[in-house]
């Protein structure tokens, strides 16, 4: 019943309870009996972001449905104190990469954002939700990041909650250092980052930005880094620094 | 005579003096005159990683050349201290991001390594050499990364210099907490990080890297990395917690 690194791990939506059968959608099905030529008997691992993490054995492999039977809870759902990570969209790829590093680094929630020099006008939700599924299999994470709908800058930060620091990654170097202003960040207090468009924010933005209570900017040293690498260091930052308390 | 971020800026290998002359290399001279559209007495920015960085005008803006000026040096040469990133050569994309990404957070040399299950058995020299020179202008450093010459990792070990500690990027979990272990590093102490193939490293290279005096595992976190996001992570930890002091 023991589980290793190299059985497929897989999210469902259903819930995982002792002895419950589960219904695999069709690409799951296929991706288990013919990529992975898994058999009846062969087991998979599963989670849901709400029960914790299962083994369950495969019922049937057929052609294009495959049910398993939930048998052993291997790991208890735990709290995700995750940051937030407001971005906005630059280039299909380099979104790609921003939505697949941050569910890698522990992101609870990532919100697209148009900002005045964001030239992407259309989110892909769909391809989004894809990728944090598939990343938070890859990377054994017992939740997935929720995504936002999109919004506009101005709509994010008056939605922001107030008691939630917001990180902002601000490329013109006025911002704090980022390890020093993570530091200070009180145990259990949650926080987010918001990084630019490939063009930066515009002046007008940031300065907005600075007259908020809740907002710190930081500086993440000296070369300018293009907008998916701020987002993912920021994040690899909080992980070394907060994470790990 | 000023220059903005807007200028093109390109790499150099000849030397940068005062009232100097340069032709710029046929794509390079395509890039600014066709794609970039500039005329003979615009500007551009030029670093050739020894004498700093220069504003240089176009004499001419043919089809195939390019010739230039120097005129003013507005950026001193630099130390560069930045950390040694070895390692094992991953899919193509995925270790296209690794170089650039390892330039843009500051990485001083780049040294492809092959592990036990590292699967990539040919390294581009000429693909990578191109993508250090494209992100170092990009991000503005004044230096390019050097490229070693692959080696096996126990060629690696034996040519590492015994005074710069070697932080070995551990999935096992057995590792120490990045920011702490980064944190001890004594100022001025220079290092190096080691990321493993997808596949991570082999129980036997593990405990041979743990028992080398220069060499310290890590703890990335509680999630499983794919390993150009550990190599990335932390690099922008040592830019966080070691680059700025």
């Amino acid at each position: 019943m023991t589980l290793s690194n190299s059985n497929p791990r897989l999210y469902v939506e259903g819930s995982l309870v002792l002895g419950g059968g589960l219904t695999l959608s069709p690409p799951q099905a296929h991706y288990l009996c013919h990529v992975m030529r898994l058999k009846a008997g062969d087991r998979v691992a599963l989670f849901n972001g709400r029960d914790g993490e299962w083994s369950a054995v495969l019922e049937n492999a057929g052609k294009k449905t495959c049910d398993v039977r939930v048998e052993h809870q291997f790991r208890d759902q735990t709290e995700d104190p995750g940051p937030w990570l407001a971005f906005a969209p630059v280039k299909k790829t380099r979104t790609d990469f921003i939505v697949e590093k941050a569910t890698e680094l522990g992101a609870s929630r990532l919100c697209p954002v148009f900002t005045r020099h964001t030239n992407s006008a259309r989110i892909n939700s769909g391809r989004m939700a894809a990728h944090v599924i598939e990343a938070a299999e890859q990377c054994r994470r017992l939740s997935v990041p929720e995504i936002a709908q999109p919004q506009t800058l101005d709509e994010l930060l008056a939605d922001w909650p107030n008691d939630r620091r917001l990180f902002v990654l601000d490329e013109s170097g006025a911002g704090r250092p980022i390890a020093e202003a993570l530091a200070e960040l009180r145990p259990g207090r949650e926080c987010g980052f918001l990084s630019g468009p490939e063009g930066g924010f515009g002046p007008e933005e940031l300065d907005a930005l600075r007259k908020l209570e809740f907002v710190t900017n930081l500086d993440l040293g000296p070369r300018i880094l293009r907008a998916e690498t701020a987002a993912l260091a920021a994040l690899a930052c909080w992980q070394a620094v907060v994470g790990n308390k």
